[in-house]
This record gives C-alpha cells, sequence and structure tokens, in this order.
C-alpha cells in the first residue's frame, strides 16, 4: 500500500515540475573550490524539499554516461549523450543498462526524473552525495544508494563514493561520482554470452552491481586488518610516538566504515522481505548472500573495533610500563648517590675543629662507609625487586 | 481508539477550563532574573496537571503573532492581536498559519485552548520549555514539540529553543521562543505562487516547517564536525591544557544533542506509521524523508561521540607519552652527572691523608674516570632506546 | 485472563488467613537500632511467602492514618484509627483516600486485606520497604509501588522512600513511611470544589498521587543538575583531591537514581497498556503525560550518567596535565643546575697538581662555560616547547 | 506442540536405555582429586549425547535420598535407600517430595529415569553440575535447574551448588550437592499442619522450593552491599595496594553472579508464560512474584557491578593524586635546594683568584642571595598553587 | 515458502552449470605459498557470483573421501575416490555419510553440486572457508557452516577450521579442512550396533556431528579459563612486562572466539525453529540441548571478556602502585638529603671570613642542626602516611 501511494504521489509531483531549481552553472563552481565537501550541505537551507543540487565535489571534468542493452542472444554497449537516445532502449523487452559517472549536471537527471517517473526525493538523494545508505521500494522502481569503499594505500585513508541504482521493468541506472572502472568485470561478463547474467533479467543485474560494490568491501576490510596486525606486532615488540596516531586514525576509520556499512543490513533484509514483483524469485538466494556477506562485513568491523581499543589500551599500558622502568632507573642511581655525596660534602668542609679530618685512616673509613651505604641500597632495591 | 479517547477527553475537560490557573504577571517577572532556567520546573511542584505557566526565560520583550493564509490562487499575510481576528480565517477552506513568537502571555494561548478544542495538557507542553520532544496525534490535531537548535560560534555552545507545532483541519499553529526569522525562507516560498507549498494542503505546510528544523540541525552537524577536525588536527600536531576544556565542553555538547535529536526518530515514526487522515498521502514520501534525514543526524552525532571518546583516548595517550620524554631528560642528565658530582666531591674532601691528592696524575686520572662513566652510561642508555 | 487467576487466587488465600505471622512488637524493636536497613531483609528466609513483616527502617514514632471522602458537592476529612471507621465511608459512591504514614503497624494492613480482599502478597509487598517499583493489576484493585525521592542539601544524598497505592472501585489506599506532607498540594485541591480532581473520580486521584511523586523527581534533577554544573565550573577553573570524591558520590548517587526510577516506565507503559475498567478515559492523557514526565526523567538521569563519566574523564586528564607542570619544572631546574653544580665540584677538589687553578681567568672562564652550559640548555628546552 | 513431541521423544528414546553408559566407579574416584572442578567437562569429549557421568566434585561422602509424602491431613517423613522405596508413594493422590543429596551414584538417577519416564538428556544436566540455569517444560513434567549460592565469609568468595528441580503430576523431585540443610524451614512447614504448603498441591512445593533458592540470593547480595560499603568508606579515608586487589576479587564475583541469576528471568517468565496444566492458577501469583524477586536481584546485580566500575575510577584517580602530591614534595625540595647548592658549590672552588674570597663582607652577601633565591621559587610555587 | 523459491532457483541455476569458473590447478598452487590467508578474498572481486575458488590455506596434501553407510541392521565404511562411487549408496534407504577432508579439488564438489542439486551458492560457501557460521533451510536439503575451534598448547592461540555439513534426505555430507580425526568417536559409536546412532537416521548423525563440533568448544573454554585462572594468579603475587601481552593476546583471543560461536545461537534456533521435514521429532530434544550448550559457550566467553577487561583494569592500577612507591622511595631520599648537602657545602666554601669556621663547637653544631632537619623531614614523611 505504502508503495502505491508513493508511485501516485510521484504522479501528481512530477506534474508539478516547474519547481525543480535551475541553479546557474556559475554557483556549482563557486563553491567547488572550498575542500571541505561538508562545508555544502547547509547550502540547502531553506530550499524546498525536492531542490536539485548537487551536493558533494564535483570529482570529474564531464559527466560520461554509458548504455549496454543485452538480452540472452544479442548485446550492444554505446556511449550516449541525452535522455532522448535512451527512449528507444527502453520500450524493447532487452534488459537496459544507463550507467552515469559525474553527478554535476542535474538537469540530465531532471530529464530521467521526468521521463521514467522518478520522484523528486528520489533525484535529490541521487544529487546529495551525503545521503545515508537508504532504499526505497515503489511499484515502478527501486532505489537504493550504497558507499563505494575506496582504500587509498598512500595515507591509509578510506574514501567513500556514493552510488545510487534504480531498478525499473526493463531497465537498470547506476549513478556514479567518479570511478567508473569498478564496473569493468561485470562489462566483460556482459559481453560473454555464457555468463549467467546475460540469462537473467534486469534484477539479476541490479544484484550484480550490488554484489560489486560488497565484494569491494572486503578489499578495504583486508587492508585493515592488515595495518591491525601491523601495529599488532610492532606494538609488541616496539613502541614509538608515531603508533599512538595510527591507533587513532585506524580508530576514525573504523567509526567511519561502520556508519557507511551497518545500514545495508537493514536495507538488504527489507529489500529480500518486502517481496517486490521487480525481483525474479531466482535472484532470491542471491540477495541472501548479499545479506550473507553484509553481515560478516558488519561483524567484521565491529570485530576490528574491539581489537582497535584493545590495541590503545595496549599501548597506555606499556607506555606505563617504560615510564616505570625509566622512574627505576632514576631511582636507583639518585638514590645510591645522594647520600654519598653528602657524606663526601661533610668532609669537604672547612672547620678548623673536626676530629676525623686528622684521623690517619679516615679516608679509607669513609670508603669503607660509603660502600657499606651503596651495597645497603643496593640489596633494598633487590628486596623490592627493582633490579 | 486512542485518539477517540483523547478526544473526548479533551471535550470534557475544558468544559472544566475554570482550573486554568490566573498567574499574576508579575510572579512571572519574579522569576525572570534567574538566569539559570532549569530552575523553575520545580515551580509547578503541587500544582494541578494543566496548570498554564510559562516555564522558561522570557526570551522577547512581546509577543508577535503573524497569520498566513492561503490557497493556490491568493495569498494574504497580517500580523494579529488577539484570537477573534484568527476565527474568520479559520473558516475557509484555505491554508491558514499562525506564527506566535514569545510564550510569556498565557492569556492568548488560553483562548487559542478553548476555541480550537485543544487539551490542556497540550497547552502546558507548549508553555513549558523544557517538554521532551513529543508527538500526541487526535482525530482533530496532530501536536508535536520539537527543539530548534543554535549554533553560537563565539563560545561554540548550542542553545535549544522549543518549537510547538499544531496541525489542523484547516490551520496551522506554530510556536517559537524567539528566533522567528528561522522560518522567513518558506514566508517568502508562500508568497511565490509557483511552490509546491502553495499547491498543497495544511500537512504539506506543517511538514515544511518541521523539515526547515531538521535542516537546521545539518548547521550544527557541521560546525560539530568542523570543530572535531579542528581538534583532531591540533592534537596530533601540539598539544596543551587549553583542548581537554574544548573536548570536555565538545562531549558535553554532544550529549545534549543527542538528547533533543534521539527522540524525533520515534516521533516521526510514529506520524508515519498512525495514518492519520489530517495527513495527505501525497505528503507521506516527504515524511519518510524527514525520518531518513533525522536518522543520518542522530547517526552522525553517535559517530561523533564516538570521534570524541577517541580523541580523549588519544589526548590522555599524547600526554603520557610527553611525561615520559620529559622523564628520560631527566633521567638522562641525572644519571650521568649525579655521579661525576660524587667523583668531584670525593677529591673536595679536605682529609690530611690522601695519598692520591699527591699524585702527579691524579688529576687527569680523575677526568679519565669520569668520561668513562659518562660513556658507560650513555652506552646504557642506548641499548635501552632511550636516545 | 491473568487477572482474573489473580483475584480468584486472592480469594482462596484469604481464607487461609491463619498463616499470617504475627510478629511480636519488641521483635520489631530489636531490629531497629541497627543502622543499615539492608540488613533486615534476610530475615525473611526461610519464611513462609506472604509473611508480613515490616522491612527497613521504623521512619515515624505513631502511625497516622488520614481518611478523605469527596464528591464534587461534599467534602470530608478526619483521623481514624481503627479498619472498622473505614468501613462506611467505603460502600458510599463517593471516592474515599485512605493515607497511611507509618507501615510498622502490621495489624492494621492485615485487617485492610481481609476487608478488601487484597493478596497476601501486595500486603508483603507494602511492608517490604525494598520493594522494588511495580505494579499488579485485577479485576478488583491496581497495586502500584513507587519511591519518593528526597534530596538531602546537607550532604548532597538522595534518600528514597517506598509509598504504595492500591486503586479500587471507590477507594485509594497509600502508604508512606515519612513524609506525609507531599500530599499536602492535593489535600487543598481536594478541599477546593472548583478543581477538577473533585470533579473527577478515584482513577484520577490515583493519577494525582503518582504525578505528585513523579514531579518530586524533578526536584531531585534539578539539583544534581546545579551539583553537575558546580562540579563543571570547579574543575574546569582548579582541582583538588575534594573533587573526585564528589564526582564519586555523584556517580553513585546516579546508580541509585537510575534504579528507582527507571521501571516505572515500564509500569506506566503496562497502565495505559492493559486498558483496566477501573481506569476512565477521561484519565488516560494523564497517564500519557505521566509517561512522558517518567521518560524525560530517565533520559535526563541518562544524561546525567554521561556528563558524570565525562566529568570523571576530565578531571583525571587535568590531574595527569597538571603531573606534567610539575615534572616539566623539576626537569628544567634539575636538567640545569646538575651539571653546573659538577663544574663547580671539580674545582673545588683538592689535588696539589690541578694545572687550571693557578690560570689567572680560570675562575671567569669557569663561569663562561657555565653560562654557556645553561643558555644550551634553556636553547634545548625551548625547542623541545617546554617553555 | 513442542511438549507433546518432547514426550513421545522421551518415550522413544527410553526404550533405548542400553545406551546409558556404565562410568565404573574407581574412575569417578580417580578425577574427583583433582582440584578444578572445571577440568572435567571436557571428559565428555567423543561420548554420545545422554551419556550420564558426573561432572563436578563429589561433595559429600554418601547420597542421602530423603522422602517426604502429605496432602492437609497427614504428613510422613522418611529416608530411603533405592528407587523401589518410592514406588509405593508416587501412586498416591498426596504430595510426595523427594530430595536427593549427593550426585556421584548415577545408577539410582538411572532408575529414576526409567520409572518416571524421564528424558536421558534431563538427567545428563541434572549430574553435570556446570550446566547453565535452564527450564525443559513437557506434558509430564517440569525440569529446572538453578544455582543456590553460598557466601564464604572468610575469603568473601561466592560458591555456587547446583539444583536441579523436576515437578511431575504428584511428586517433586529435588537433587543437591551438598547443602541440604537449607531445606530445613520448608521441611518445617511442611510438619506445621497450619501451613499453606500443606494445603497446596506439587506446585506450590515445587514454587516454596525455588522461592527458597531466590530468597538465598538476598544473602549474597547483602553481603556484597557491605563489602562495597567497606570499600567505599576505606577508599574515601585512606588507600593501600590491598584494596585494588579487593576490587578485583569483588568485581570478579558480581561477574559470576550475574552469570548464575541472569538467565532466571527467562526461566521464570516462561514458566509463567506457557500455563503448563501442572502449576495451578493460585500458585501463579507467587511465581510472579518470585520473577518480581529475581528482576530486584539481577538489577542489584547490575547496580553493584557499576559502583564497581566506579569505585576503581576513584580508586585509580586518587591513586594518581597521591602520586601528584609525592611530586610536588619532591620538585619544592629539589628546586629550592639544588640552585643554592650550586652557589655555595661556587665559592668551594679552589682557584687561587678568586675575588670575591677576600672580600670581608661575601660571606653574608652569599647568605643574602640565597635567601633571595629561595624567597623567589616559593612565590614561585604559591602562585602555581602548589603550596 | 522461501524454501521453495530456493529450490526452484536451485533447479534452474544448476541447469546452467557452465558458468562455473574452471580455475587451472597451478593458480590454485600460485597462491598457496602466501601465508595470510586473508589475502586470497579479495582475489574473487569482479568474478561472477557462484563461482567455485577455494579461498584459504590448503592444509592437507590429499582430498580424502569417507563414505559410511548403516541402518540399524548393517554397516559398512569405505574410502572413495569419485562421486560416481557414492552414488549406489545413496539411493537406499539406509544413511550415508560421506566425509570430505581437504577443500583444495573443486571439480569433485562440481560433481558433487550437480549430482544432488545443490545451489552454486552452497558450493560456494563450502569451499570459502571465510564464511560465517551459516544455514540455508530448502525442501531438499539442509546446510549449516560451523567453525571448529583447535587450541593450540603452544602459543597458546586458537585455530578455527571450516566445517560444512549438507543433510540430505538420505545422506549426510561434510566437509572439513583438516583434522578428520575428530570424528572418530563418532565413527566408532557408528560401529558400535547398539549405540543410539545406529538407531536413528540422517538427522540425528547430522546433529551428532554439530554435537562433536560444539562439545570441542568446551575444551577451548576450558583451556582459555586455566589462562585466566594463571593471568589472575600471577597478577595478585607478582607483575612484570610479559603479562600485559598476555592479557592482550587474551582478549584478541576472545574476540575471535566470540566471532565464531554467537552466530550458532541464531543458527540453531532457526533450525529449531522452522521445523523442516527432514529433522525427525524425536532428534528436535537434541537439538534444543545444542543450543542450551552453545548458549552457555556464548555466555562463558562474554564473562571471559568481562574478566580479562577486569584483569587489564587490574593491572594497570598495579603498575601504577608500583610507579607510586618507587616516586616515594625517590622522594625521600632526596628530600632528605638534598637538604643536608646543601649545609655541608655552606660550610665547603672557601671564604676567608667565615666566623663559624673558627667556632670549637661549630662542626657538632652542624650534625646537630643536620640531624634535626632530617628528624623533621621523617615526621613530615610519617604525617603524610609514606612510611
Amino acid at each position: 500500500m505504502r508503495k502505491k501511494k508513493l508511485r501516485s504521489a510521484a504522479e501528481k509531483i512530477n506534474d508539478a515540475a516547474g519547481n525543480l531549481i535551475e541553479v546557474p552553472k556559475n554557483f556549482i563552481k563557486q563553491i567547488k573550490p572550498g575542500k571541505k565537501k561538508k562545508k555544502k550541505s547547509s547550502m540547502k537551507l531553506g530550499m524546498p524539499p525536492g531542490s536539485m543540487i548537487h551536493i558533494g565535489e564535483q570529482k570529474v571534468e564531464k559527466v560520461k554516461i554509458t548504455l549496454a542493452e543485452y538480452d540472452a542472444a544479442e548485446e550492444e554497449t554505446c556511449e550516449i549523450n541525452s535522455v532522448e537516445e535512451i527512449e528507444p532502449y527502453t520500450d524493447t523487452p532487452k534488459v537496459t543498462w544507463v550507467n552515469v559517472c559525474g553527478l554535476h549536471e542535474t538537469d540530465f537527471l531532471k530529464q530521467i526524473g521526468e521521463k521514467f517517473n522518478i520522484h523528486p526525493l528520489v533525484l535529490e538523494d541521487i544529487l546529495n552525495t551525503e545521503t545515508r545508505p537508504k532504499i526505497e521500494i515503489t511499484d515502478d522502481y527501486i532505489f537504493i544508494v550504497l558507499k563505494l569503499l575506496n582504500y587509498n594505500p598512500e595515507d591509509k585513508s578510506v574514501e567513500s563514493e556514493q552510488v545510487s541504482l534504480i531498478l525499473g521493468n526493463t531497465f537498470v541506472f547506476s549513478f556514479l561520482e567518479k570511478n567508473d572502472s569498478i564496473f569493468n568485470p561485470l562489462r566483460e561478463r556482459i559481453i560473454n554470452q555464457a555468463s549467467r547474467v546475460r540469462k537473467s533479467g534486469c534484477d539479476f543485474l541490479f544484484y550484480a552491481l550490488m554484489d560489486i560494490i560488497v565484494d569491494n568491501y572486503y578489499l578495504v576490510l583486508e587492508k585493515t586488518d592488515d595495518d591491525i596486525d601491523y601495529l599488532d606486532d610492532s606494538l609488541i615488540n616496539n613502541s614509538g610516538q608515531i603508533q599512538i596516531k595510527e591507533i587513532h586514525s585506524l580508530k576514525r576509520r573504523l567509526i567511519a566504515l561502520r556508519r557507511n556499512t551497518w545500514p545495508l543490513r537493514e536495507l538488504f533484509s527489507q529489500l529480500i522481505r518486502e517481496d517486490s514483483k521487480l525481483i525474479n524469485e531466482t535472484t532470491e538466494p542471491f540477495l541472501r548472500d548479499l545479506l550473507d556477506h553484509t553481515i560478516h562485513v558488519t561483524e567484521s568491523i565491529d570485530s576490528f573495533r574491539e581489537t582497535a581499543n584493545t590495541l590503545m589500551e595496549t599501548y597506555l599500558s606499556l607506555s606505563s610500563n617504560k615510564m616505570n622502568e625509566v622512574m627505576k632507573v632514576l631511582t636507583i642511581i639518585a638514590t645510591i648517590f645522594i647520600p654519598l655525596t653528602f657524606i663526601v660534602g661533610i668532609y669537604g668542609m672547612n672547620f678548623q675543629h673536626m676530629p676525623e679530618l686528622e684521623w690517619e685512616w679516615a679516608y679509607y673509613g669513609v670508603w669503607a662507609i660509603m660502600i657499606a651505604v651503596a651495597v645497603v641500597m643496593l640489596l633494598f632495591f633487590r628486596r623490592k625487586k627493582w633490579l
């Protein structure tokens, strides 16, 4: 029922398409130089809902749109420039996949929305690259927002990129910010006539796209696992100031990973539960497999978080042990020599009446006393187990 | 069923309106000078439920009431002074929006309650600016209490202001404490005949008001994110006593943010779930979008809280590292020179019988011994990796 | 169904009233001098269930029983001494409120139980002042146990006192340990013919009693909030040993507060959910309001707990900062003067052959060397940012 | 339905009783000397399920079996030696209670299992004294495993002992490891003809046994509370190394307590929910009371755990404060005297050309300088608030 | 319904078996030398779902396949080499158990999948030894993935090995990586004609296999418990640097244990809940027993985790106590002797005009002053409770 409502709502609202805001292009440029992309989300304050503004960095120079159409028999791929070029493909029963790389040209998206009857709020979510992973299931299409994670080996950071997918009856749309190449293996599978994707429908393509994104998480997990092992090893062997900052950045990275992957569990559960007629029943085991992988990913992240906490604790403890060691050395040296220095100080005094100064064996006696004091001290430290 | 009960209960109780307490105006003034607004909540101890007393600071001099009436064709805005002036507007099928800025005049609210059949407990909640965010859905109206958050850049504090909204069949009431200007962009959209708000009903206006408040949270989030980044940067580069207090105040701010935003998730879920006939089905996708934003906000706050904890831990760890460094320098200097000072002290003694004093090369021998001691010490420290 | 069972069970069991244990009065006195009231709960080990023994301190000298009967027209209040005096009042359709202050006379309660058909386990719970907040809903009565919290400003402690309420068809019983005066404002409202309580039934009185207790929590919350603000202020300005103990006692207090208030959420939810015929539907909005207040209270306590944790962490961090400061001063002074002292020690040696001693400018040369050493040290500290 | 399945399963499996393993008696003895009872659980590796081996220490020399039979009119108690002696009692409609103290004779249990149609897995659980608290509800019997907790005041440890209860139609079996005397008060109540237990059926006896065990938890809670108060008091007044170990053992004890009591909440809830026909409806309020007590116990344990955490934190903080204090004293003394010692060292040098040595007031001048230095230092410390 | 879908999906997909990827054998070898098995999971990036690649170390030289067939009357065991050899056994009504030890020969598995109609994703999960514990229930078979845990006493590490089980109508398949011997006790029970396993069907064999794996967890738990006790004992008696690393590795091990066992609770619950027709009702009590054991295991692990946290805290606290002790000794010695050394320094000065030097009793006077200073210091320390 909820789906029906959304649908009819979408129909009604798209008639009033006049309120899609035309943001002048130099306005976008004005924002781009700002390094921190977060700055932009507040730009929309006071704007009406459904306003189509691209939130986030413009990551590619030019928007690149590729279209692939196939069924078990035939396959065709081309690059396109306008929405009109798509239309002839979508009317056929073949699977049509339109991939849009680059999100800063809002006009194109606006036309897609009009042609394929997509709700303006969905379009707004595609453009806002800070959208939380989410799903919208209607009678006409399924819309899902995921985050593609890229591990940057240089500074060990993880960048997230938003991927939005729309599954319709005879088409799949995918919207990315930058990394178009992630889908290349899938493109090769589409060209290979023997592959399962060629024998299946739009829903399987939809699954295959999501599967690539989730599989990519494993890469990030493995790199993170390596980093943890490295920190663990170097913690057990030696410890320096550089480590604490690494543990700190590891923890921050894990917080970000968790935030991007945790919502997927609920998303995929909902996708399986809702039993949309757009999803063929042969695709369901694959979706359940996808859910299992996602649960695996989130559980791994949680384990990593606990491990990172343990690393931090152990680091602090080792650090405190080192201090202890330093203090012991200082205390042993100071405690032995300070009294001795006092003793030699006594006989450095210049009083005219100091009987000891004239005794013949006094000097040797003082040495004896000093050695005795040092020995007593050392025994005391041994009893304390400091030596 | 619960809604029906509340409605009939409201009807019955309003007949007994005599027990609304008339608080003399100088009584209010008596309280106002107290800086801490929290002090006042206990004022109501022993008073009957539904007692209308304004709890909280009086933030504006004069209550300002504005009324806007519009439909797709016409639009009218005016400032009003009494409940009687509202009446002619509410009987028309047009959307009527009454915005009340300033809550200290309880008389006005009392009359609103009587005219529009609002339950006294609802009125009490509007006046008590420490009410937790809440929702009440009845057959006649939907009542919601939200917190508007304002970031104060000077002391990096966040002030919360209570906003209460009532959605009726042909009217929307909004009650604020101070920041009337927050709704200005909406006012402009109402004036613009092409906007969606003009083509929609009261429920869309109700949504638009809530949307503005939730959108404002993003501003606070961004500022907080900036503060976290600043703390993070300055933590990694250098550390001073000023930081710990900043982390502390950040954590306190996040506790307050969480408390004000977390209940909204449940509130908006309930609003969508209850399927009130006051909410048109075309507005539902917008409410779900609002819920998504709220979930995003709360998840961001939780991430920030974790990050703040990590910052605190890292701060403590860096602090402990610094101490370690300091101790090492002290230990190295003291451990090298204390024994040497002892040695020179020996030959400063004034014994008459000290054979070494007369040896010709004794002085140079002592130097040799001292250099040897120092070198041994330095090698020891190198082995300990302190140098 | 569960209610019916309890009722019939109660009927059957009360016939067997012979097993109510008659605890001799001097037995009670024997226990009272023990300061720690907790000691007594184990007294019941091995006793049959339903044994009526007063667990807890005897807080008042004499049990004081007051009875109020009223309807919209008439009102009567009196002090009574035996169960027989109550009977004539309970048969009338008017609201009868019996308040019992002091719990050590078990005979009275036993008679109440027999007359009004109260389950022995309910009576046992009333007497055991360490009962957890709980609710029992039967066909004949609703039994609820709450904790009244009193803030003691002297030692900043919070004392809890058990209040048990029984709502019957035409009567409300309330049982307190000591603070009878808490209900005085309600008594005044009952006397005032215009008040809502006079126009409503037993259920509203029942609500009003619970409302007073929950309102009282706000007082405790405000005092606690003040204490937190005080600690927070004094933490940011200066720190002493007294603080840690105050934070500690704050945390212990919050643990106790949480324990006493948290169960109320479930209690009041159940009361609203179960839809007992003893509760009039006009009273339901008030109960929901009560639930809202309770949720507010518990959320505030949880926020306070987090704040207390943050205070503790900040305290520890500041403490560690201070230590750092102290160590730096020590290290700077020691590191500068220990080498200098060594140098002057060298020329305090009494060797006969020390060429420097005879040089004319040697003394000034030593001064030059020492100043150079000190300057180098100071530059080193500056580079380390210790100065 | 689940109950029926278990029942029929039990019937089928008991026919195949041949696979109960006959463990030779000297095998048991072989294990006993091992102090750590945990060692034994792995003994069962590779054995078939339902293998009857006693896991745990043999705590009593000889198994003691007592039987009590009663109804409202008559009562008889005797000690028995074989399963055959039980049979005549169980056929009567009277309540039959068989208490088995000591679990190392598996033969007896095996015969019980055969006679009363008990599932082999139930028998295995009775013998395995490391079973988690659990419940099995079938049509023929209810089986429950609880832990009896004994506080050992000498080393402040808590020992847990397993108690298994089986409620049948006309009988109750109870199996303990050692502390037979815990049920003595109940035995006295059974002898007393006026007691409720005599007037009630097997289910009430079953309840009474569980009630005694849960009541015993209060004793442990009180002792633990006393220990916490003691630690709290001694923490606020003075602190020594002995404390940290006590807090540590308190925390470990609380972890164990929680583990043994927490599952009971679910157990008793299930017992009430399942509505077995073995439980009379007059007994239900008592079971609910039992559940309330259990919830109270677990909530108290959780509070204690939080308090223990707070104690630990406060301990650490006080410890760090002490260190601070120590460091301050060291720093003050060293910082004042090290420069002064340097000054006197200067004039202890033996240079031939030191003009100051010959000045008449030089000695007094040096004193003046030294006093000035000391005063400046003291003022510096005062400004730093170290004095 | 979900089961039916999966079944039909499996049927359809297996027809398209052509897309099972033939990985050349030397490809597998290429990976094997890599020590870290985690490295391999990312190998599958971009491959189609259902790709059969063995992920993980190749732990045995040669795949060993054993087959056992039995009913109550007969029993036969043999080693087999190809899928064709299995076929004649599976058509009989007897129980057929095929155990595969070693997973690197994907061909065999592929043929199994084709013959017994197993979904390719199931086959993929069997080969991927990093699969999370999971269950798949279809009409034709139940598939479960468990982790076998082996405690390595040498380095106190726990290795996990994946065990996959498939329960069909007349067969059970088990797939292991290495430790074939774990099932030997079960093999002996199968040979013993009197055992329950011989009298029961496939489902009981399926249960027995899972029971062995879960029983094995107890061994790991006991070893871990011993390690905790050892750490606890050595913590209370003495403390060294080696401990922190042991606590650290204990915590990491517990995180891994938890991750491998926690999902089993949900798995076994689902197995009981789903009420598959492959599971006989006499086997259900055994499955519930298995679930109980699993809950016991996970609760024990959680307790261990808390204990490990407490150990860490106590370790840190003891460590800090030691530091305190060290600092006290240093402070006492330094604070007593530094002022005395200053005093003797004064009279070591060489001023010509120092009246004290000529006083006859000056030397003794200085001694008196120094002793007085030392005594005052000692009294001060006593008051501070440092001695």
